[in-house]
């Protein structure tokens, strides 16, 4: 590997998944737990082609790559500097046939209907409301975690723009913004077909929500199992570790 | 107690719970663990009055009163059979003062306007759409499992109707229904504060929901962690033993 794709303030993290290695900055948003939740929960057929909102490093659509058979991904992402480093990722990986990062906002809805429709769409939105909390002092990761740039309803009338008629919505969330999330679906007509709760332990409230979406689809709800992240010993579960390639 | 009370189609069972008995019908509808599990999720504050519809045996109006200082329960239910049944369990445990059973139909809203507002709602509604599945040939259980009667937007109006401002709305459902009971909730203003689910073991779907609902409330979504209904051997979980009383 090229050694100068990597800047001073940056790690190169190894996916464990067909050789892909991710850009990350040491100190500012890097991937979590949640992204690699996402992007195993998605469902993406053969020759699928996918959008991927508030992309941040890439994260998404390179695990993407790395286990579907997706012809083509985009990123969107709103930072400059993360929409730089995902493309070097891309090209790192020589991935720039299949993966493209775009630097825009989702708003931009003039943007976003240029864009071809897609099977599927992934997002991993900022979960907390603008107001809610205390904002991250360093502003991409308050970008990317607190309804600075965008809302919920920003986010679903994006996905909805861009999907096929029977299009699939993946997105990951916060359990407390479900009623939310529900009630924006419905509204742009995207309708959940299928939710899975992620809980830190089997004994644990849920703390993260998976929920997958079709565009003009017919009401009915399934819920999967829930996914834990820790085993009651603290260590990681046999479904986390498979996840992470160990 | 007076053998009398007991029609020859007809069961005594003890909830073990402060002496109270239940009259049931032996192969009609009998309580099942949902209306066990609603009774032990409502949160009811002292001297708070309490309305349950769709009532059925009254399973939910004694165990209130065996567990809470509920200060008046009134339960409402459509079948003239069961209401006489749920008043003669209400004499035998000499709960007269306390809990009283209308045999009306929740769509009367007359009726129900005509009720004084209360703290709390409890519902156990039927589950199923009424042109899902196969209909029971038995009437009194196809009536408590399928929206023969009333529909969900029903069962969510009446309580409307019948909640003090800031009153309780406690309801247990299935899963597939939960975008359908968000929207309705938030359309009559019933805001969701709290949800639980229910597995029947901790690596399965959930295959019930409870929620807890506040009238004209503002939005904020907890959950609580999920109640397993049986360990793994397929014995009772603790929580389950402990709400039966073992």
């Amino acid at each position: 590997m090229d050694e100068n794709f990597l800047k001073e303030d940056e790690t190169l993290d190894d996916l464990q998944l067909k050789g892909i290695c991710v850009i990350q900055k040491k100190d500012a948003f890097r991937f979590g737990v949640d992204a690699v939740l996402l992007a195993n929960f998605a469902n993406i057929k053969r020759n699928a082609t996918v959008i991927d909102l508030c992309s941040g490093t890439g994260i998404i659509p390179f695990i993407l790559a790395g286990k579907t058979t997706a012809s083509q991904i985009i990123g969107i992402e709103i930072q400059e500097e993360m929409t730089e480093m995902a493309n070097r990722t891309c090209k790192l990986n020589n991935l720039q046939d299949k993966i493209k990062f775009v630097n825009k906002d989702l708003k931009d809805l003039e943007f976003i209907k240029s864009l071809p429709k897609v099977d599927v769409v992934t997002v991993n939105p900022p979960y907390k409301l603008k107001n809610s909390g205390i904002i991250n002092p360093n502003d991409k990761n308050a970008i990317a975690r607190h309804e600075i740039c965008c809302t919920l309803e920003d986010v679903i009338k994006s996905c909805k723009s861009v999907l096929k008629d029977n299009g699939r919505m993946y997105m990951i969330h916060r359990p407390d913004r479900l009623a939310d999330i529900i009630c924006l679906m419905r509204k742009y007509k995207i309708e959940p077909k299928l939710i899975k709760m992620i809980q830190p332990n089997f004994k644990k409230a849920p703390n993260m929500i998976l929920i997958d979406g079709q565009n003009n689809g017919g009401a009915f709800l399934k819920w999967d199992e829930p996914l834990c992240v820790h085993n009651l010993d603290g260590s990681y579960t046999e479904e986390i570790n498979k996840m992470y390639g160990r």
